[in-house]
């Protein structure tokens, strides 16, 4: 089920600037028997987001509302598209507008259901992130990179694609965060320069002081990942994943994505 | 008028990978009585841009023609959007899949007739364009740079914003490509990096040596820019202008605008 603007509807103006420009942002999350899973981080990265980029974030009951509407019976998924609305030709953005508020639920995919492998393979991507900080950790809708490098492998055995920046710091998943563990501390790219800053490793990052396991938000090598103890990706649809292989390189378990991922789900909402 | 891969329509899918991901190019022409002007310039271009993105680019022919159904009867500027059609969730981009075409007209701005003032007022945007070689050149649907650097101004007098990259060079207008001239040679920025590649900016280093002006496409700073004889900036839209103030700094006519505009409009499409 798709809600545009509230109403039910498949299809969306043709002169949205979501379309013309990538103007917006958006969220995933998962849903479970109509209700949307950490609820409370989402809207707040939401309205942090629309603020980044002067977009006018609808309210939290309405907007919570729908999801609860699209969300299917079991467990599911739930996408929120913000858009600067409809625009006249030209990029500058009009003042105050009303956003384009598209809900769309799908149903959870395989890879996502509690019975899929907890441990996956990745590889690296050559395609290297620009680095914007105006756009860094936002999740807009300009998302191209993520495209083309997701499209360097079609080898459906590879669940994730790791990528770079342009000076060679590593920053994350082309779908996911990413983490990783050394000594017993745990270690995530900052996201100062480029990236998408999901609500998964914030959650991971507010609960791994909960565990006692030291937090470090730095910048991380492709050496530092290799040399890690475990490797990990995350996002709000998988949890924390194991990364079990990284092209050449192999990881057996440490026991610390059971942990991470069971504290995701610690506290409510 | 709106034309929806070849219909009267003026909505597009919900799921379109356009809206989702900003996957896809465009372009923008001017039509006079029907025709599209530099329609073979535009075409090619459009069909490089669809390449680099691996999108599957409409046939000449058939896309000529509906730019001619929806054109405006006098002067008028004519959009073409090309995306990657509807996706299922993820950024893996369908094999083989056919673009969503979106073909619409709008009325001629006025800053684009023939009467509008031939020197404009232009500024510095504070905003650094990200360097991203993969996307460079490209006049894709990832655009939010440009629509938070047109956003830095309201000031109606302004008519263009210029941006630099993260390394300090010049690399265009917020809508426009960038030309100076010095001791008669014209210089543009190299766009290897970042920025958009127009078709106004083409026509004018194919027409230059037409004109016994030698051509250098090469990084300027912004003191290159300052010390110029003529800035200029160039679309499909507004042809060549001249810069007459840039923030504080002003220029008088060298009359270079004039004959670098009329050559834009020699060669036949």
């Amino acid at each position: 089920m798709i809600l545009v603007n509230g109403r039910p509807d498949d299809c969306v103006d043709a002169l949205d600037r979501g379309l013309a420009y990538g103007d917006g942002v958006f969220r995933t999350l998962r849903t479970q028997d109509g209700q949307p899973q950490w609820w409370r981080d989402h809207y707040a990265r939401l309205a942090a987001d629309s603020a980044a980029l002067m977009l006018t974030c609808p309210d939290e009951a309405g907007l919570r509302a729908e999801v609860c509407r699209v969300a299917e019976a079991g467990p599911g998924i739930v996408k929120i598209v913000l858009t600067r609305g409809i625009g006249a030709r030209g990029y500058a953005p009009p003042r105050d507008q009303a956003c384009t508020r598209i809900v769309l639920s799908t149903p959870l995919p395989a890879h996502a259901r509690d019975d899929a492998p907890n441990a996956v393979a990745a590889r690296w991507c050559t395609l290297r992130l620009a680095r914007q900080p105006r756009l860094a950790g936002i999740k807009h809708l300009n998302r191209l990179e993520n495209v083309l490098a997701r499209a360097e492998w079609n080898d459906p055995a590879i669940f994730e694609g790791l990528l770079r920046d342009d000076s060679g710091a590593v920053i994350g998943g082309v779908m996911s965060n990413l983490l990783m563990m050394k000594n017993g501390e745990l270690f995530t790219p900052d996201l100062g320069q480029c990236g998408v800053a999901g609500v998964a490793r914030t959650r991971l990052l507010r609960a791994a002081p909960r565990l006692g396991i030291p937090i470090h938000i730095a910048r991380l090598s492709s050496d530092a990942i290799l040399a890690a103890d475990e490797v990990m990706i995350c996002n709000s649809v998988i949890g924390v994943r194991r990364v079990g292989r990284l092209d050449d390189a192999t990881w057996s378990p440490a026991g610390w994505t059971e942990k991470l991922n069971n504290a995701l789900y610690e506290d409510s909402d």
